[in-house]
Protein backbone atom coordinates (compact mmCIF):
# COMPACT_ATOMS: atom_id res chain seq x y z
CA UNK A 1 0.00 0.00 0.00
CA UNK A 2 1.18 3.73 -0.63
CA UNK A 3 0.92 6.59 1.67
CA UNK A 4 -1.31 7.81 -0.78
CA UNK A 5 -3.83 5.08 -0.33
CA UNK A 6 -3.43 5.83 3.19
CA UNK A 7 -4.15 8.96 2.67
CA UNK A 8 -7.47 7.97 0.61
CA UNK A 9 -8.70 5.62 2.80
CA UNK A 10 -8.43 8.32 5.62
CA UNK A 11 -10.59 11.01 3.60
CA UNK A 12 -13.05 8.52 3.04
CA UNK A 13 -13.88 6.85 5.86
CA UNK A 14 -13.16 9.81 7.81
CA UNK A 15 -10.71 8.27 10.65
CA UNK A 16 -6.50 7.62 11.32
CA UNK A 17 -7.94 5.13 14.20
CA UNK A 18 -5.37 2.66 14.14
CA UNK A 19 -6.93 -0.40 16.03
CA UNK A 20 -4.32 -2.38 18.47
CA UNK A 21 -5.12 -6.22 18.60
CA UNK A 22 -3.60 -7.54 22.00
CA UNK A 23 -5.00 -10.46 22.42
CA UNK A 24 -4.96 -11.68 25.75
CA UNK A 25 -6.03 -14.71 26.88
CA UNK A 26 -6.45 -13.17 30.96
CA UNK A 27 -8.59 -10.43 29.38
CA UNK A 28 -10.70 -11.90 26.36
CA UNK A 29 -14.15 -12.57 27.13
CA UNK A 30 -14.68 -16.20 28.55
CA UNK A 31 -16.92 -17.79 26.47
CA UNK A 32 -14.41 -17.54 23.49
CA UNK A 33 -12.21 -19.88 25.35
CA UNK A 34 -14.55 -22.63 24.48
CA UNK A 35 -13.62 -22.24 21.05
CA UNK A 36 -10.42 -23.87 19.11
CA UNK A 37 -8.66 -20.62 18.40
CA UNK A 38 -9.68 -18.20 20.88
CA UNK A 39 -7.51 -15.38 19.76
CA UNK A 40 -7.88 -15.48 16.66
CA UNK A 41 -12.30 -15.94 17.19
CA UNK A 42 -11.48 -12.69 18.88
CA UNK A 43 -9.61 -10.99 16.61
CA UNK A 44 -11.90 -11.45 13.55
CA UNK A 45 -15.09 -10.93 15.67
CA UNK A 46 -13.21 -7.38 16.48
CA UNK A 47 -12.01 -6.34 12.79
CA UNK A 48 -15.47 -7.55 11.43
CA UNK A 49 -17.27 -4.99 13.86
CA UNK A 50 -14.67 -1.99 13.21
CA UNK A 51 -13.19 -2.22 9.77
CA UNK A 52 -15.23 0.71 8.29
CA UNK A 53 -14.53 2.78 11.46
CA UNK A 54 -10.61 2.50 11.34
CA UNK A 55 -7.72 2.25 8.40
CA UNK A 56 -5.52 0.39 10.20
CA UNK A 57 -4.96 -2.92 12.45
CA UNK A 58 -1.91 -3.13 14.76
CA UNK A 59 -1.37 -7.02 15.72
CA UNK A 60 1.19 -6.46 19.01
CA UNK A 61 3.24 -9.71 17.80
CA UNK A 62 4.42 -10.56 21.55
CA UNK A 63 0.87 -11.40 22.46
CA UNK A 64 0.97 -13.80 19.77
CA UNK A 65 4.09 -15.11 20.37
CA UNK A 66 3.29 -15.70 24.60
CA UNK A 67 1.33 -18.34 23.29
CA UNK A 68 4.22 -20.40 21.03
CA UNK A 69 3.44 -21.89 17.90
CA UNK A 70 -0.70 -21.89 18.56
CA UNK A 71 0.31 -17.91 18.51
CA UNK A 72 2.28 -17.83 15.79
CA UNK A 73 -0.86 -19.29 13.98
CA UNK A 74 -3.09 -16.89 15.35
CA UNK A 75 -0.95 -14.02 14.33
CA UNK A 76 -0.79 -15.73 10.33
CA UNK A 77 -4.31 -16.47 10.60
CA UNK A 78 -5.12 -12.75 11.54
CA UNK A 79 -3.47 -10.79 8.92
CA UNK A 80 -4.70 -13.59 6.23
CA UNK A 81 -8.13 -12.51 7.52
CA UNK A 82 -7.81 -8.94 6.90
CA UNK A 83 -5.71 -9.02 3.63
CA UNK A 84 -8.55 -11.50 2.45
CA UNK A 85 -11.54 -9.05 3.52
CA UNK A 86 -10.52 -5.86 4.38
CA UNK A 87 -7.75 -5.16 1.05
CA UNK A 88 -7.60 -1.39 2.06
CA UNK A 89 -6.79 -2.11 5.24
CA UNK A 90 -3.37 -0.90 6.67
CA UNK A 91 -1.62 -3.76 8.61
CA UNK A 92 0.76 -3.33 11.04
CA UNK A 93 3.42 -5.83 12.36
CA UNK A 94 3.84 -4.39 16.24
CA UNK A 95 7.46 -5.69 16.81
CA UNK A 96 10.14 -3.72 17.56
CA UNK A 97 12.27 -5.32 15.47
CA UNK A 98 16.18 -4.88 14.74
CA UNK A 99 19.20 -6.02 13.99
CA UNK A 100 22.79 -6.41 12.18
CA UNK A 101 22.07 -6.70 8.33
CA UNK A 102 21.27 -9.93 7.07
CA UNK A 103 19.27 -10.71 10.56
CA UNK A 104 17.18 -7.32 9.98
CA UNK A 105 16.53 -8.87 6.30
CA UNK A 106 15.08 -11.90 7.67
CA UNK A 107 12.75 -10.10 9.81
CA UNK A 108 11.96 -8.05 6.87
CA UNK A 109 11.34 -11.24 4.98
CA UNK A 110 9.04 -12.75 8.07
CA UNK A 111 6.34 -9.36 8.27
CA UNK A 112 6.85 -8.14 4.47
CA UNK A 113 6.87 -11.54 2.61
CA UNK A 114 5.93 -14.37 4.50
CA UNK A 115 2.74 -12.69 6.64
CA UNK A 116 2.22 -10.17 3.83
CA UNK A 117 1.68 -6.95 6.43
CA UNK A 118 2.07 -3.66 4.73
CA UNK A 119 4.11 -2.06 7.57
CA UNK A 120 6.18 -3.00 10.95
CA UNK A 121 7.82 -1.40 13.83
CA UNK A 122 11.46 -1.46 14.33
CA UNK A 123 13.79 -0.31 16.99
CA UNK A 124 16.59 2.31 16.33
CA UNK A 125 19.55 1.21 18.50
CA UNK A 126 21.49 -0.42 16.13
CA UNK A 127 21.69 2.70 13.31
CA UNK A 128 21.53 2.56 9.54
CA UNK A 129 22.07 -1.21 8.94
CA UNK A 130 19.83 -2.67 11.07
CA UNK A 131 17.06 -0.64 9.26
CA UNK A 132 17.86 0.04 5.86
CA UNK A 133 16.97 -3.89 4.78
CA UNK A 134 13.23 -3.41 6.15
CA UNK A 135 13.52 0.25 3.61
CA UNK A 136 14.33 -2.01 0.86
CA UNK A 137 10.93 -3.40 0.30
CA UNK A 138 8.87 -1.26 -2.18
CA UNK A 139 5.80 -0.05 -0.99
CA UNK A 140 6.20 -1.54 2.02
CA UNK A 141 6.55 1.05 5.26
CA UNK A 142 8.75 0.44 8.20
CA UNK A 143 7.94 2.44 11.08
CA UNK A 144 10.59 3.55 13.55
CA UNK A 145 10.56 4.36 17.50
CA UNK A 146 11.32 7.85 17.95
CA UNK A 147 9.78 8.87 21.17
CA UNK A 148 7.92 6.32 22.88
CA UNK A 149 4.86 6.87 25.40
CA UNK A 150 6.27 4.64 28.25
CA UNK A 151 7.55 6.02 31.34
CA UNK A 152 11.51 4.47 29.90
CA UNK A 153 11.20 7.12 26.99
CA UNK A 154 13.08 9.45 29.82
CA UNK A 155 15.88 7.09 30.47
CA UNK A 156 17.69 7.64 27.08
CA UNK A 157 15.49 8.96 24.03
CA UNK A 158 15.30 12.42 25.63
CA UNK A 159 19.12 12.50 26.98
CA UNK A 160 20.41 15.15 25.48
CA UNK A 161 23.56 14.64 22.40
CA UNK A 162 24.91 17.39 20.71
CA UNK A 163 22.97 19.32 21.85
CA UNK A 164 19.70 17.76 20.56
CA UNK A 165 17.48 15.27 22.51
CA UNK A 166 18.13 11.73 21.07
CA UNK A 167 14.78 11.19 19.42
CA UNK A 168 15.17 13.93 17.73
CA UNK A 169 18.79 13.03 16.56
CA UNK A 170 17.42 9.60 15.26
CA UNK A 171 14.55 11.29 13.39
CA UNK A 172 17.66 13.74 12.10
CA UNK A 173 19.75 10.93 10.47
CA UNK A 174 17.36 8.25 9.75
CA UNK A 175 16.17 10.91 6.96
CA UNK A 176 19.64 9.84 5.56
CA UNK A 177 19.06 6.28 5.14
CA UNK A 178 18.13 5.28 1.20
CA UNK A 179 15.01 4.99 1.15
CA UNK A 180 14.01 6.78 3.78
CA UNK A 181 10.76 7.56 1.70
CA UNK A 182 9.30 4.12 3.05
CA UNK A 183 9.63 6.15 7.01
CA UNK A 184 7.17 6.42 9.71
CA UNK A 185 7.87 6.91 13.20
CA UNK A 186 6.35 6.51 16.22
CA UNK A 187 5.66 9.04 18.52
CA UNK A 188 3.88 8.55 21.92
CA UNK A 189 0.35 10.37 22.46
CA UNK A 190 1.40 11.44 26.44
CA UNK A 191 3.87 13.92 25.30
CA UNK A 192 1.25 16.16 22.52
CA UNK A 193 3.52 19.42 22.94
CA UNK A 194 6.64 17.15 21.45
CA UNK A 195 4.49 17.22 18.28
CA UNK A 196 5.22 20.42 17.46
CA UNK A 197 9.23 20.07 17.15
CA UNK A 198 9.03 16.46 15.67
CA UNK A 199 7.04 18.47 12.78
CA UNK A 200 10.02 20.54 12.17
CA UNK A 201 12.24 17.70 11.93
CA UNK A 202 9.94 15.01 9.98
CA UNK A 203 6.82 17.41 8.40
CA UNK A 204 5.53 14.82 5.68
CA UNK A 205 5.80 11.57 7.51
CA UNK A 206 3.27 8.91 8.95
CA UNK A 207 3.36 9.31 12.73
CA UNK A 208 2.16 6.35 14.46
CA UNK A 209 1.01 7.64 17.96
CA UNK A 210 0.02 5.20 20.56
CA UNK A 211 -0.85 5.95 24.33
CA UNK A 212 -4.30 7.48 23.13
CA UNK A 213 -7.04 5.68 25.42
CA UNK A 214 -5.67 3.57 28.31
CA UNK A 215 -2.25 4.94 28.62
CA UNK A 216 -3.99 8.87 29.01
CA UNK A 217 -3.29 10.90 26.38
CA UNK A 218 -5.19 13.54 24.24
CA UNK A 219 -6.20 13.15 20.75
CA UNK A 220 -7.39 16.39 20.07
CA UNK A 221 -4.07 17.85 21.33
CA UNK A 222 -1.86 15.49 19.20
CA UNK A 223 -3.61 16.78 16.51
CA UNK A 224 -3.21 20.43 17.21
CA UNK A 225 0.51 19.50 16.79
CA UNK A 226 0.78 16.96 14.75
CA UNK A 227 -1.41 16.46 11.86
CA UNK A 228 0.13 17.72 8.67
CA UNK A 229 -1.65 18.78 5.89
CA UNK A 230 -1.83 14.92 4.52
CA UNK A 231 -3.32 13.96 7.95
CA UNK A 232 -0.14 12.45 8.60
CA UNK A 233 -1.23 10.66 11.85
CA UNK A 234 -2.40 7.38 13.03
CA UNK A 235 -3.67 6.95 16.45
CA UNK A 236 -3.34 3.76 17.82
CA UNK A 237 -5.91 2.69 20.65
CA UNK A 238 -6.05 -0.84 22.05
CA UNK A 239 -7.37 -1.76 25.34
CA UNK A 240 -9.82 1.02 25.42
CA UNK A 241 -11.60 -0.69 22.27
CA UNK A 242 -10.66 -4.49 22.25
CA UNK A 243 -11.32 -4.62 25.78
CA UNK A 244 -14.52 -2.25 25.95
CA UNK A 245 -16.12 -5.20 27.36
CA UNK A 246 -15.62 -9.00 28.46
CA UNK A 247 -19.39 -10.29 27.87
CA UNK A 248 -20.73 -11.67 24.79
CA UNK A 249 -21.53 -7.73 23.46
CA UNK A 250 -17.40 -7.36 23.17
CA UNK A 251 -17.55 -6.83 19.34
CA UNK A 252 -20.80 -4.47 19.95
CA UNK A 253 -18.83 -2.51 22.67
CA UNK A 254 -15.51 -2.36 20.92
CA UNK A 255 -17.56 -0.61 17.65
CA UNK A 256 -19.16 1.22 19.83
CA UNK A 257 -15.53 3.07 21.67
CA UNK A 258 -14.07 2.94 18.09
CA UNK A 259 -17.28 5.08 16.91
CA UNK A 260 -16.92 7.29 19.47
CA UNK A 261 -13.06 7.74 18.36
CA UNK A 262 -13.95 7.85 14.96
CA UNK A 263 -16.69 10.57 15.34
CA UNK A 264 -13.82 13.39 17.11
CA UNK A 265 -11.79 12.15 14.25
CA UNK A 266 -14.47 13.24 11.85
CA UNK A 267 -15.09 16.55 13.57
CA UNK A 268 -11.13 17.23 13.61
CA UNK A 269 -11.01 16.70 9.95
CA UNK A 270 -13.92 18.55 8.99
CA UNK A 271 -12.52 21.40 11.13
CA UNK A 272 -9.62 21.58 9.69
CA UNK A 273 -9.28 20.72 5.78
CA UNK A 274 -13.64 22.70 6.32
CA UNK A 275 -14.73 19.63 3.99
CA UNK B 1 20.56 -21.60 35.36
CA UNK B 2 22.77 -19.19 37.76
CA UNK B 3 25.68 -17.44 36.58
CA UNK B 4 27.67 -19.98 38.92
CA UNK B 5 26.65 -23.05 37.14
CA UNK B 6 27.70 -21.47 33.72
CA UNK B 7 30.89 -20.38 35.41
CA UNK B 8 31.86 -24.35 36.15
CA UNK B 9 30.43 -24.99 33.07
CA UNK B 10 33.17 -22.55 31.14
CA UNK B 11 35.89 -24.06 33.49
CA UNK B 12 34.97 -27.91 32.63
CA UNK B 13 34.88 -27.52 29.27
CA UNK B 14 37.44 -24.84 29.06
CA UNK B 15 35.81 -22.67 26.61
CA UNK B 16 33.63 -19.96 26.96
CA UNK B 17 32.25 -19.90 23.36
CA UNK B 18 28.73 -19.60 22.24
CA UNK B 19 27.45 -21.34 19.29
CA UNK B 20 24.74 -18.63 16.80
CA UNK B 21 22.29 -20.59 14.91
CA UNK B 22 21.25 -18.95 11.95
CA UNK B 23 19.82 -21.48 9.50
CA UNK B 24 19.21 -20.09 6.22
CA UNK B 25 17.68 -21.99 3.67
CA UNK B 26 20.17 -20.42 1.12
CA UNK B 27 22.88 -21.35 2.75
CA UNK B 28 22.74 -24.99 4.19
CA UNK B 29 24.11 -28.00 3.10
CA UNK B 30 21.49 -28.66 -0.21
CA UNK B 31 21.33 -32.26 0.54
CA UNK B 32 18.87 -31.44 4.07
CA UNK B 33 16.58 -29.48 1.76
CA UNK B 34 15.02 -33.11 0.64
CA UNK B 35 14.25 -33.51 4.64
CA UNK B 36 10.91 -32.68 6.05
CA UNK B 37 12.50 -29.91 8.52
CA UNK B 38 15.80 -28.98 7.52
CA UNK B 39 16.77 -26.18 9.87
CA UNK B 40 16.15 -28.12 12.30
CA UNK B 41 17.95 -31.10 10.68
CA UNK B 42 20.75 -28.64 10.52
CA UNK B 43 20.61 -27.35 14.20
CA UNK B 44 20.66 -30.91 15.88
CA UNK B 45 23.43 -32.03 13.11
CA UNK B 46 25.51 -29.05 14.74
CA UNK B 47 24.82 -29.22 18.25
CA UNK B 48 25.46 -33.19 18.34
CA UNK B 49 29.13 -32.22 16.69
CA UNK B 50 29.85 -29.00 18.97
CA UNK B 51 27.87 -29.43 22.34
CA UNK B 52 31.22 -30.35 24.25
CA UNK B 53 32.89 -27.73 23.17
CA UNK B 54 30.19 -24.98 23.31
CA UNK B 55 28.53 -23.60 26.75
CA UNK B 56 25.85 -22.14 24.68
CA UNK B 57 23.90 -21.88 21.70
CA UNK B 58 22.08 -18.53 20.46
CA UNK B 59 19.41 -19.39 18.20
CA UNK B 60 18.56 -16.15 16.11
CA UNK B 61 14.58 -16.18 15.93
CA UNK B 62 14.85 -13.70 12.80
CA UNK B 63 15.91 -16.84 10.58
CA UNK B 64 13.37 -18.92 12.28
CA UNK B 65 10.26 -16.46 11.71
CA UNK B 66 11.46 -15.64 8.02
CA UNK B 67 9.66 -19.10 7.57
CA UNK B 68 6.80 -18.78 9.03
CA UNK B 69 4.76 -21.72 11.26
CA UNK B 70 7.20 -23.68 9.97
CA UNK B 71 10.27 -21.87 11.24
CA UNK B 72 8.24 -21.25 14.52
CA UNK B 73 8.18 -25.19 14.98
CA UNK B 74 11.62 -25.61 13.58
CA UNK B 75 12.57 -23.15 16.66
CA UNK B 76 10.75 -24.85 18.80
CA UNK B 77 12.31 -28.08 18.01
CA UNK B 78 15.62 -26.83 18.52
CA UNK B 79 15.36 -25.63 21.87
CA UNK B 80 13.68 -28.24 22.64
CA UNK B 81 16.55 -31.08 21.96
CA UNK B 82 18.95 -29.01 23.55
CA UNK B 83 17.17 -28.78 26.60
CA UNK B 84 16.46 -32.57 26.28
CA UNK B 85 19.64 -33.60 25.87
CA UNK B 86 21.79 -31.05 26.59
CA UNK B 87 20.56 -29.37 29.45
CA UNK B 88 24.18 -28.18 31.14
CA UNK B 89 24.20 -25.66 27.89
CA UNK B 90 22.80 -21.74 28.07
CA UNK B 91 20.69 -21.30 25.37
CA UNK B 92 19.90 -17.71 24.55
CA UNK B 93 16.87 -16.34 22.16
CA UNK B 94 18.87 -13.62 20.36
CA UNK B 95 15.23 -12.24 19.92
CA UNK B 96 16.36 -8.27 20.19
CA UNK B 97 12.71 -7.51 21.94
CA UNK B 98 11.24 -4.64 24.15
CA UNK B 99 8.32 -2.66 24.58
CA UNK B 100 6.28 -1.21 26.93
CA UNK B 101 5.99 -3.19 30.35
CA UNK B 102 2.80 -5.52 29.85
CA UNK B 103 3.90 -6.11 26.40
CA UNK B 104 6.96 -6.91 27.54
CA UNK B 105 6.38 -9.30 30.04
CA UNK B 106 4.59 -11.38 26.99
CA UNK B 107 7.63 -11.24 24.96
CA UNK B 108 9.49 -12.79 28.47
CA UNK B 109 6.39 -15.17 29.06
CA UNK B 110 6.97 -16.71 25.09
CA UNK B 111 10.81 -17.25 25.69
CA UNK B 112 11.23 -17.86 29.40
CA UNK B 113 8.16 -19.86 29.81
CA UNK B 114 6.97 -21.15 26.48
CA UNK B 115 10.49 -22.34 24.84
CA UNK B 116 12.05 -22.44 28.24
CA UNK B 117 14.89 -20.33 27.47
CA UNK B 118 18.06 -19.54 30.11
CA UNK B 119 17.83 -15.86 28.40
CA UNK B 120 17.03 -13.51 25.59
CA UNK B 121 18.46 -10.51 24.15
CA UNK B 122 16.62 -7.32 24.24
CA UNK B 123 17.06 -3.62 22.89
CA UNK B 124 17.22 -0.81 25.39
CA UNK B 125 15.79 2.16 23.76
CA UNK B 126 12.97 2.21 25.76
CA UNK B 127 14.15 2.25 28.27
CA UNK B 128 12.98 0.82 32.00
CA UNK B 129 9.79 -0.64 32.29
CA UNK B 130 10.83 -2.00 28.58
CA UNK B 131 13.66 -4.32 30.58
CA UNK B 132 12.52 -4.52 33.86
CA UNK B 133 9.23 -7.16 32.57
CA UNK B 134 12.21 -9.45 31.72
CA UNK B 135 14.47 -9.12 34.73
CA UNK B 136 12.03 -10.39 36.99
CA UNK B 137 12.05 -14.12 36.16
CA UNK B 138 14.20 -15.79 38.27
CA UNK B 139 17.84 -17.79 37.00
CA UNK B 140 16.68 -15.94 34.10
CA UNK B 141 18.98 -13.74 32.12
CA UNK B 142 18.37 -10.45 30.15
CA UNK B 143 20.89 -9.62 27.78
CA UNK B 144 21.06 -5.85 26.80
CA UNK B 145 22.31 -4.39 23.72
CA UNK B 146 25.15 -1.67 24.81
CA UNK B 147 27.41 -1.77 22.13
CA UNK B 148 26.97 -3.66 18.69
CA UNK B 149 29.61 -5.12 16.30
CA UNK B 150 27.82 -3.32 13.00
CA UNK B 151 28.88 -0.38 11.60
CA UNK B 152 25.50 1.21 12.43
CA UNK B 153 26.70 0.86 16.06
CA UNK B 154 28.33 4.47 15.73
CA UNK B 155 25.25 6.21 15.01
CA UNK B 156 23.58 6.65 18.00
CA UNK B 157 25.23 4.13 20.69
CA UNK B 158 28.53 6.11 20.43
CA UNK B 159 26.74 9.81 20.82
CA UNK B 160 27.87 12.04 23.45
CA UNK B 161 25.25 12.24 26.02
CA UNK B 162 26.30 14.77 28.95
CA UNK B 163 29.88 13.91 28.50
CA UNK B 164 29.66 10.23 28.07
CA UNK B 165 29.02 7.82 25.64
CA UNK B 166 25.12 6.92 24.83
CA UNK B 167 26.11 2.85 25.56
CA UNK B 168 28.11 3.71 28.80
CA UNK B 169 25.26 6.16 29.63
CA UNK B 170 22.74 2.36 29.16
CA UNK B 171 25.16 0.13 31.31
CA UNK B 172 25.10 3.02 33.92
CA UNK B 173 21.61 3.93 34.06
CA UNK B 174 20.21 -0.15 33.56
CA UNK B 175 22.59 -1.08 36.95
CA UNK B 176 19.90 1.00 38.91
CA UNK B 177 16.72 -1.26 37.73
CA UNK B 178 15.25 -3.96 39.70
CA UNK B 179 16.82 -7.64 39.93
CA UNK B 180 19.57 -5.59 37.51
CA UNK B 181 21.68 -9.14 38.71
CA UNK B 182 19.68 -10.84 36.04
CA UNK B 183 21.18 -8.50 33.41
CA UNK B 184 24.10 -9.56 30.65
CA UNK B 185 25.33 -7.50 27.94
CA UNK B 186 25.74 -7.31 23.90
CA UNK B 187 29.41 -5.72 23.61
CA UNK B 188 30.58 -6.75 20.22
CA UNK B 189 34.16 -7.62 19.10
CA UNK B 190 35.07 -5.54 17.05
CA UNK B 191 35.85 -3.04 19.23
CA UNK B 192 38.04 -4.49 21.64
CA UNK B 193 39.92 -1.14 22.97
CA UNK B 194 36.38 -0.56 24.18
CA UNK B 195 36.31 -3.11 26.84
CA UNK B 196 38.36 -1.80 29.44
CA UNK B 197 35.93 1.12 29.58
CA UNK B 198 32.68 -0.69 29.53
CA UNK B 199 34.48 -3.28 32.46
CA UNK B 200 34.83 -0.10 34.83
CA UNK B 201 30.87 0.29 34.76
CA UNK B 202 30.40 -3.66 35.08
CA UNK B 203 33.30 -5.68 36.16
CA UNK B 204 31.40 -8.61 37.42
CA UNK B 205 28.71 -9.40 34.75
CA UNK B 206 28.86 -11.60 31.92
CA UNK B 207 28.97 -9.58 28.59
CA UNK B 208 27.94 -11.46 25.01
CA UNK B 209 30.39 -10.88 22.73
CA UNK B 210 29.04 -10.94 18.61
CA UNK B 211 31.86 -10.32 15.93
CA UNK B 212 34.72 -12.82 16.04
CA UNK B 213 35.01 -14.97 13.06
CA UNK B 214 32.84 -13.58 9.56
CA UNK B 215 32.62 -10.17 11.46
CA UNK B 216 36.63 -9.88 11.90
CA UNK B 217 37.03 -9.50 15.64
CA UNK B 218 39.78 -10.42 17.73
CA UNK B 219 39.09 -13.53 20.45
CA UNK B 220 43.07 -12.56 21.89
CA UNK B 221 42.12 -8.66 22.22
CA UNK B 222 38.62 -8.87 23.93
CA UNK B 223 40.11 -11.30 26.21
CA UNK B 224 42.68 -8.92 27.16
CA UNK B 225 40.35 -5.86 28.22
CA UNK B 226 36.91 -7.79 28.41
CA UNK B 227 37.85 -10.55 30.90
CA UNK B 228 36.99 -10.69 34.55
CA UNK B 229 37.92 -13.11 37.12
CA UNK B 230 35.44 -15.18 36.47
CA UNK B 231 35.80 -15.34 32.57
CA UNK B 232 33.09 -13.17 32.25
CA UNK B 233 32.48 -13.82 28.77
CA UNK B 234 30.84 -15.37 26.00
CA UNK B 235 31.99 -15.49 22.69
CA UNK B 236 29.57 -16.09 19.91
CA UNK B 237 30.45 -17.50 16.43
CA UNK B 238 27.65 -18.29 14.14
CA UNK B 239 28.37 -18.30 10.00
CA UNK B 240 32.35 -19.34 10.89
CA UNK B 241 31.60 -22.59 12.01
CA UNK B 242 27.68 -23.20 11.00
CA UNK B 243 28.69 -22.78 7.62
CA UNK B 244 32.58 -24.28 7.77
CA UNK B 245 31.05 -26.41 4.65
CA UNK B 246 28.28 -27.24 2.64
CA UNK B 247 28.84 -30.81 1.92
CA UNK B 248 27.64 -33.72 3.81
CA UNK B 249 30.65 -33.34 5.99
CA UNK B 250 29.13 -29.95 7.63
CA UNK B 251 28.95 -30.91 10.95
CA UNK B 252 32.14 -32.43 10.74
CA UNK B 253 33.55 -29.09 9.62
CA UNK B 254 31.52 -26.99 12.09
CA UNK B 255 33.26 -29.48 15.16
CA UNK B 256 36.92 -29.15 13.53
CA UNK B 257 35.73 -24.97 13.46
CA UNK B 258 34.70 -25.25 16.81
CA UNK B 259 37.54 -26.97 18.21
CA UNK B 260 40.22 -24.35 17.06
CA UNK B 261 37.60 -21.55 18.78
CA UNK B 262 37.81 -23.83 22.01
CA UNK B 263 41.52 -24.26 22.30
CA UNK B 264 42.34 -21.07 21.61
CA UNK B 265 39.91 -20.59 24.12
CA UNK B 266 41.39 -22.95 26.56
CA UNK B 267 45.44 -21.18 25.98
CA UNK B 268 43.79 -17.70 26.90
CA UNK B 269 42.14 -19.85 30.66
CA UNK B 270 45.57 -21.18 30.91
CA UNK B 271 47.54 -18.61 30.86
CA UNK B 272 45.52 -16.10 32.55
CA UNK B 273 44.22 -18.68 35.54
CA UNK B 274 47.54 -20.37 35.78
CA UNK B 275 45.07 -23.76 35.83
Amino acid sequence: MTTQQLHEQILQKKSFLCVGLDPDLAKIPPHLLETEDPIFEFNKAIIDATHDLTVGYKPNTAFFEAYGIKGWMSLQKTINYINENYPDIFTIADAKRGDIGNTSSMYAKAFFEDLNFDSVTVAPYMGKDSVEPFLAFENKHTIMLALTSNEGAFDFQTLNTNGTELYKQVLETSKTWKNSDNLMYVVGATKAEYFADIRKIVPDSFLLVPGIGAQGGSLSEVCKYGMNDKIGLLVNSARAIIYASKGTDFAEKAREEALSVQKEMAEIIRLKFQV
